[in-house]
């Protein structure tokens, strides 16, 4: 087997957010879902844009920004993912591809624009995301390149990809050339509602496909519906090979066969916003682990990662993680 | 003369500004004139974007900015300036008008696309400004509305927009119409090339039309070619009705006839990103004059505006700058 050319190849929703600051009388009066990711059509986009306040724009996208903190920690990564010929597509492409990572998926040349996500931080740094899709309808199997799958390590999978119909496709075709190739399939569960649309077809990956996976405890317990944490942790042992499952202010826990870890979150002064803090946790573990680093190490280099992410608005790192790691672990 | 529906009706270039952080390597490295403005053409803007880091988007435009800050003071504020009907021009349209600020200028349908300022901050916080003027090239005297002009205290002009040629039409008759309505003109002096640039001109202008000049020392020394900022001031008193002269740390230095305040810089914990300092500081200051505050009162909001606007990335204040002044002076 060749030397991995990438560290992980991430394949998701290409978006950029659009983050502006709100009130909680604004998510109820708006009828907005506090917390979670909600997809909505151009239209109420559109409406929605109209009622909130200045925002700033950031490239964004789960998987995307989880490559792009892998750059920033050093790792070589790459992305798939479907952005529109229009002035956002650029700015995704630009923001990606200034980290060095490879971005080779071809913009639609017509069809929706370039997908946002309407982003309102509520006073307690808690997001809420209101997504239109646009050009990411159009991702499919033939953007996704077998070579580059097979050149990474790792195949970092959304579980946002569920939502646009046609990448189905193309998630399945790179799962199976990523083991064909001798390499790994992670999985992130994204989202507790995004769980709910398609929870069969998780479990059904995870079974078949998924070597180590990410969720947030309550990811985690909506896929196994059960109402305890430790419930869904006993579920998941042995269900795939690694699993990461992220607490926020309680740390993550790390199960692999017999061996299980609980790494506290590393202390962050003041919490300003906690978009993008499960991609990062996700880009530090898989840094760790394609670095040869051990499951305790690489949760710990996750938890650095998310802490500095949650510390300022955006989901993108604002200082390289490399510095940040190379401070805290020497 | 009827009551003003506006407390201040700002012309300026409607920029989207990109900002990125950047080394004093990099600036040195592409040729950059750290601190200064500088107009790039469409394939400059491009060559450079190529280069560098990852960026955020945030509305910009001088005069934009500081209409932006009155408004976030609780001010009454309408903007003139020209974007195209693209999506850059779509984020600063609902950027400005989130605010309550009156925007109605129509969007170019075709031609060049919504300006853009590449904006590098280096570890200094000092920001480089690379401007592509786009759009706003379009700007002319038909985009001024007269009933806007009369209908406001103060009509308030950024010196950038000598740079675009068919905006000198527009910046004439809207001082014009602002004294035939017996309302007051202000002008800034944006950055000390634009006034090589332009230094005839503007001290044409500001004989003959302008009541309340903003400078910094830097400008304010460029205009009339003197070494000391003290000479400058001697230069500029009697020049024009008002003046308030910025000086970073300094704080500021206003003078009106006999009349002379100089006023300390407000404390600020750490300086992020100066972009949109002296900005910030012309809202303040004008939200105090045309709320009938002294002159150095209103110098002291001016300090209070910039000082937040340091604070963080990007040239508008982040969180409502009401509350902030209400903090401060009660």
């Amino acid at each position: 087997m060749a030397e991995p050319r990438f560290d992980v190849v991430g394949i998701g929703n290409a978006i950029v957010d659009v983050l502006a600051h709100a009130g909680d009388d604004f998510l109820a009066g708006n009828g907005l879902a506090k917390g979670a990711m909600t997809l909505i059509d151009a239209a109420a986009a559109k409406s929605l844009y109209q009622k909130i306040g200045p925002a700033v724009e950031c490239s964004g996208g789960s998987a995307a920004n989880t490559i792009a903190a892998l750059a920033s920690l050093g790792g070589a990564g790459a992305f798939v993912g479907k952005v529109r010929d229009d002035q956002l597509g650029e700015v995704f492409a630009h923001d990606i591809r200034a980290l060095g990572v490879h971005f080779a998926t071809p913009p639609s040349p017509d069809g929706p624009p370039t997908a946002t996500c309407l982003i309102l931080v509520t006073p307690d740094a808690q997001r809420t995301m209101q997504t239109f899709l646009g050009a990411c309808v159009d991702l499919g199997p033939d953007d996704v390149d077998e070579g580059v799958i097979a050149a990474a390590s790792v195949t970092y999978l959304e579980g946002y990809l569920w939502d646009p119909p046609a990448a189905k496709k193309a998630i399945v075709k790179a799962a199976k050339a990523a083991h064909a190739a001798g390499r790994r399939v992670s999985l992130s569960l994204s989202d507790p509602f995004c769980v709910d649309r398609h929870r069969a077809e998780f479990l059904d990956l995870i079974e078949r496909h998924v070597d180590i996976l990410f969720a947030n405890e309550h990811e985690i317990m909506s896929l196994y519906q059960v109402d305890a944490f430790d419930d869904a942790l006993q579920a998941v042992r042995g269900h795939c090979q690694i699993a990461a499952l992220t607490r926020s202010e309680k740390g993550s826990v790390v199960v692999a066969g017999d061996e299980v870890h609980v790494v506290d979150a590393e202390p962050v002064a003041k919490v300003v916003d906690t978009t993008g803090a499960g991609d990062a946790y996700a880009a530090g573990f898989l840094f760790g682990v394609t670095a040869g680093r051990d499951l305790a190490q690489s949760a710990r280099i996750g938890g650095i990662a998310a802490a500095e992410v949650i510390s300022h608005m955006g989901a993108r790192p604002d200082r390289p993680l490399r510095d940040l790691v190379r401070e805290k672990l020497g």
